[in-house]
């Protein structure tokens, strides 16, 4: 029993996908018209949905007068992503819903599902602004924040039809009792384990940086290499430094995959490299060394080649447990369904981490063929989608089920 | 005296130019509009000017019925370059020029003035386009070159009004009969020595290289260091093994100025990587040594991150002695004219190296403050700009003094 799932990834696919990829990012058309897509597919299940002043779908089933059940995920990508990341844990809450809803099921309480806006910071170097503006966290400081695209978040809204100083209207956590996440694994571990659905048990703590090295543009020929100031050899260092730093802690890891080198010229020194670093760590005291780790490493490499150094951190999420009590319960499920499964943590970020700062928060996975994610290559089969949406719906129908304070 | 020479570089550096630096790259209105630019002055000075199929300048003082003695330089830009770097010698030869017809001197044989295009490969990567049409190379195989904004060289060159087609009708090597090039040194090597001027007794030998290296595009907090395969991870390497193998060679340079990482996430490990190398070497065995070091250092770097490789050749110009006759005539106007002087060969390519394939050619160098150029800070004061364009004005009064075979 797949309902309508299949055919709801294959539709969303389309939008902003060019056959291989897909790219929706924030504000940009793409993600606008796959939000738009999911309130007519909410609305068609009898749903109230809207995009919220934060670029959020929001659907709500309302019933009684408790604190709402929230399930959802997001639909932005990152660059050339795949179709699964984000998009799979949205459509199985609207696909829970559906059953639910075909099922005849009364809800004792409200059963909302969001599509958070901009997850993967893709645009704009900074994660989770949806959920953070949905919890209600300042985020003021976005407002000239450049786009890869050169544009201010504030006027990329704008172009949107959506005001910036109208982002604080897209807090509703008063109105959330918990929060649950379906989500592709994106790593290797359960295929390995052979597990049909797994338990997160927590998010790994991320923290990002946008690191600026400046030398000095000069003649590629000219120029004797002992006199030269090279950017993008600080940067060189930097990227191996941190790779081997990771390697050797054995329990990080960092990433560069965004650099920008100017002026750019094949024949040129170039002057200025800029590059985002994305550090992680699960456990705390790890997660708090990393700052230290980052500064340290571009230090030194900035310090050989004679370069002068901007080191900003773009974001900061720290380690998040997932709430006992949801984890229960969804193994609980799992067991009853008579499915193998486990307990796992995440190495990736995602809304549930933002929404377990003021709510019970709890996530569960499905696998990742190859463990592959971030990329058009992310597979997870119908067979291997169907476990998750099933447990999904089962603990949607019990935590709705009963009145909650 | 400084003629129109100063007023001429600072109208030109208006075209183009942002206030600091100046950006002119090959079939651009910004290049195209300093062409025209020149064009109408030539016609002031009463020359026949034209932009000629492959987007050079060229004009032409007829007299004589012998082969043209041809002076120039270029007037395109590597991004965010400075005002001197090419545009010194097309200004010079035409201050010359204008001396020449203000004191009423009759060449003779026909003058040619030439700003050639595309001399730096800015846009397509490759150098010295519009030299070498003019000296007849083939370069068909240019047709579908790409540009750094994605537009194919011919679509490029129609967007400009030419046709790609036509440019072998450029070829009028075998009209002249020798090649003059002032140019800024590029280097400190003036500064320190205080030379007025110099003679350069030959120009270093360049390749160029297009490297993409590819491994698995994949999420950068679920994907294990271990497993990962890192595109810039062995760009990194690549940059910092070519930059120590050049340190420890001493008479070879190596520069990466241009890099390209996808998909671009900051989240996302890269899974491919483009930049461009560039290596140079004044001694012919050397040159020809530079082959297989690139090849070896991206060879390493990628079978130590498991990465495919993929390497282009660009361009390739050998090493390449100046006319000996004509050293000996700078030299001689240098001497007669009283000024601290030497010999340098030059780090930099220089379309001189490409009329130097068919006819005598030669280059003059003023001093570059600091050594600075590629760069809007290259500057060459007025006072150090006179003695080049009088010895430069000097050499072509007596090369078209007399008639030659």
């Amino acid at each position: 029993m797949t309902g309508m799932l299949d055919a709801w990834l294959d539709e969303l696919a389309l939008i902003g996908g060019n056959g291989r990829a897909v790219n929706r990012f924030a504000w940009t058309p793409e993600l606008l018209a796959a939000s738009r897509w999911l309130v007519q597919r909410l609305h068609e299940l009898g749903l109230e949905a809207e995009i919220d002043p934060a670029g959020n779908v929001l659907g709500r089933w309302q019933a009684g007068d408790g604190p709402a059940v929230l399930v959802g995920s997001h639909l932005d990508t990152v660059p050339e992503g795949g179709r699964f990341d984000g998009a799979l844990g949205v459509l199985s809450a609207l696909e829970a819903i559906r059953r639910l809803k075909d099922e005849g099921f009364e809800p004792a309480q409200p059963l909302w599902i969001a599509a958070f806006n901009d997850e993967e910071g893709t645009r704009f170097g900074t994660t989770m602004f949806g959920s953070a503006a949905f919890v209600g966290d300042d985020q003021a400081e976005l407002r000239d924040r450049v786009s890869t695209d050169g544009v201010p978040l504030s006027e990329a809204m704008r172009a949107a039809g959506f005001d910036f100083d109208l982002v604080p209207r897209a807090c509703l956590i008063g109105s959330v009792g918990c929060y649950l996440e379906l989500h592709i694994e994106q790593g290797p571990r359960m295929e390995l384990q052979r597990m049909d659905t797994a338990v997160v048990t927590g998010i790994v703590g991320v923290r990002g940086y946008r690191v600026e090295l400046r030398g000095e543009t000069n003649h590629a020929g000219t120029t004797p290499m002992e006199n030269r100031r090279d950017a993008l050899a600080g940067a060189s260092r930097v990227v191996l430094a941190l790779r081997d730093a990771a390697l050797s802690a054995g329990d990080i890891t960092v990433n560069v995959g965004r650099i920008d080198v100017q002026p750019g010229g094949t024949n040129v020194v170039p002057g200025t490299a800029v590059f985002f670093v994305d550090a992680r760590a699960a456990d705390p005291q790890r997660f708090a060394s990393l700052d230290a780790l980052v500064r340290e490493c571009v230090g030194t490499a900035a310090a050989q080649e004679r370069l002068t150094i901007e080191i900003s951190p773009t974001h900061e999420h720290p380690p998040t447990p997932m709430d006992p009590a949801l984890q229960q319960l969804l193994g609980d499920e799992m067991r009853a369904a008579g499915l193998t499964w486990g307990e796992l943590s995440s190495g990736a970020g995602h809304d549930a981490q933002v929404l377990a700062r003021h709510v019970a928060s709890a996530m569960l996975f499905v696998p990742s063929q190859g463990g592959i994610s971030h990329s058009p290559d992310e597979f997870t089969p119908s067979e291997q989608r169907e476990p998750g949406v099933a447990v999904l719906t089962a603990a949607l129908r019990k935590l709705c089920s009963t009145q909650r304070p």
